[in-house]
């Protein structure tokens, strides 16, 4: 059935597409996310976006970004985001006791880990327009009828099918019957939410297309499945994650951002653009192809991104001052506006080894001697040369370990 | 931690543990069994002995006699037999509707089937001391969390052990979630009702151990798991089945169990014998060294048989008519007492195939032509002759195939 669309509203469903179709791994399917962009368009009525989240693992680091920023591009299209804290499974944990990550979380626990993620969305996102829900709301009613009806949707090939199983069942490690039940509750979230949209990283897909399923079963439209490129942490080899140490958390502080940003490989530094910059596509371009003729000095494009993740994060003044620290610092090897202090206990002279190992700067005494031989201990700013040995220990003295790392003695 | 035991409970121990370990195919585990059995006689407290039913099929054949005759033993030693009717899967049904077998049946279906179970088994167990329950009342009771935990106990892999679901499954034709439940919940119904020992065919073995791993699971003793041997059908090649058409029915009239029991071919005598007949294991013995020195006529051996079974069936009146009966008509060439009766609605001057095929004793004109001509057509015990054609149809007349097949015309 084709209703008129007037040239005004044709603009508004290719401009939407068009935005949210961009910087995407992959849309499942994109004639239906076209088809449900026009009809919100035409009948005034947003589309119900959502994003499940893992309530036991609230911190929030630039990898979420990504996801954060299309949603944030369905929220200014006028559309419904609807964040599914899963903390049903999470107050079940995992009967088998097998898996660490299943550890059963309390009422309590849950609402704390639930508030983080809405404070720390709250960065980016308009929390006065997202829905929070849990989906113990909807799960706990479930009857054993239900739950044979859920399980019938699915055959065991198609569950085994399933990256992680897969490579589980070939390797003859265990995998419990209760695990199949998650991913159709995940599923039933976008049944009992009418999802139109679900997002999530490309490592969720199989997850994700669990939900179109029994949105068929239970007749409804089949939500569209949009899946996000998972960005790549520090060491710009593994995805960004809180576990692999590789990562830049949206809360820390505007300078240790700069700094952690500063250290991206250049190579993984226009997926950071694309992924988790403020920066159009063609303003990329732009920037790429200064970069391929060196008219521009790729530390200087790592600033700019620097600059733009804090401004989202934080505001303009945050993302200048980070800037200026980062200068202070690195450029002209300036101190630091905040150090963090050290209480001294010990006697008021001590072998440097002993300086920078009781203060947990260095690990060992070999490391500290290494490092004096090489120039990389300083104490007020002044380079120890080796042959030095003692130290007079005072209040206030500044010790620094390379370029990056500084104590205030306390004394 | 021993117990005084005296001469006469040890005793009572060993008789028990020797009829109830007889013919047998297996017993998981034996030392558990001879434990239970002495706690029994020590407390004087009958043991749980469970056997579960599929509500959907109701109709008991001498292969079911293996089971109850078992079930019998149990009972004369004063324990305590449960019937489970399965009603709480039969009343979901198949939700994929893909399985036949789990057409959903209403409330009175279940409870009909359940009354003819308990009808046909009345003809062995004494009734008085049975206990049917329907698997529904604690099944429903379950929540969602107990569900998880249920499903928890068990690994991918392990189900996938079960003979029908690893054929199945290497053959990739589906197997759906919610079948993985089946064995699970077989499982809970000994969990629900304390169960000690839990009697199936020896195709039913992996579903019963299920149950040994939940009672472990709910810190119960687990059941022992005694198998049966399935009984071969009337063709002497597959498990009698009421499918496979090569069954004996328990509620058959007793001329009927006679000459299909006359049937069975000579090789399968003796696993009869074993598994179904009154016959204790020595007199069995006898028997085989007579057959096997032709010292006793294998004819006469079914005959014993016969009645044995007839007897436990019905009575040792039954049992003497049936083998009268049986030799009116097939050794004298009588006419059976009893036949079915045909109301003649057609011309009274037939040909003799028009006569065989109209009362549908033949299938075809060709099949009455041969049968002629080989002497098996009989018309009031006068066989007919080749060459005989028109025939004139009367009141009371009786018409016969072969040796077995009679019809009394009504006109």
């Amino acid at each position: 059935m084709d209703v008129d669309v007037s040239e005004l509203q044709k603009n508004k469903i290719e401009e939407q597409y068009s935005v949210l179709t961009s910087n995407v791994t992959s849309v499942v399917e994109k004639a239906e996310l076209k088809r449900k962009i026009k009809d919100s368009v035409i009948n005034n009525k947003p589309l119900n976006v959502k994003l499940g989240l893992d309530p036991s693992a609230p911190d929030i680091h630039l990898g979420h970004l990504v996801v954060l920023k299309k949603l944030k591009q369905f929220q200014q299209f006028g559309h419904k985001i609807h964040l599914v804290i899963g903390d049903f499974t999470g107050m079940i944990g995992d009967p088998t006791g097998k898996s660490e990550s299943r550890v059963q979380l309390s009422k309590e626990e849950v609402e704390k880990n639930a508030r983080t993620y809405v404070e720390q969305f709250g960065r980016i996102l308009d929390m006065r327009n997202v829905e929070v829900h849990y989906n113990s709301s909807w799960l706990e009613k479930l009857n054993i009828k239900n739950l044979i009806d859920l399980l019938s949707t699915t055959t065991v090939a198609r569950m085994l099918e399933r990256n992680d199983f897969t490579k589980r069942f070939n390797n003859q490690t265990p995998i419990y019957l209760h695990e199949f039940l998650y991913p159709l509750f995940q599923g039933y979230d976008s049944v009992a939410l009418h999802s139109d949209v679900e997002l999530g990283g490309n490592d969720q897909q199989y997850n994700l297309l669990v939900g179109r399923r029994l949105q068929d079963h239970f007749d409804q439209s089949k939500q569209v499945v949009m899946t996000m490129p998972l960005l790549v942490g520090l060491d710009g080899k593994m995805k960004m994650s809180k576990s692999k140490h590789n990562y830049i958390g949206i809360t820390e502080k505007p300078d240790i951002i700069f700094g952690k940003i500063m250290s991206i490989p250049d190579i993984q530094m226009l997926e950071y653009y694309k992924s988790i910059s403020t920066f159009s596509d063609k303003e990329i371009d732009v920037i790429e192809k200064k970069m391929n003729s060196n008219l521009i000095n790729p530390k200087d494009v790592k600033v700019m991104l620097a600059k733009d993740i804090i401004k989202q994060l934080y505001n303009q003044k945050s993302a200048d001052s980070a800037e200026q620290e980062f200068n202070n610092v690195f450029k002209k090897g300036q101190v630091p506006n905040q150090i963090p202090n050290f209480a001294w206990n010990g006697d008021s002279e001590v072998s440097i080894s002993t300086l920078f190992t009781t203060t947990s700067l260095l690990p060992s005494k070999g490391a500290a001697m290494r490092m004096l031989k090489n120039g990389g201990l300083r104490i007020n700013s002044k380079k120890l040369k080796e042959g030095d040995s003692k130290v007079t220990v005072s209040d206030g003295m500044i010790i620094q370990v390379g370029k990056r790392k500084f104590l205030r003695i306390k004394y």
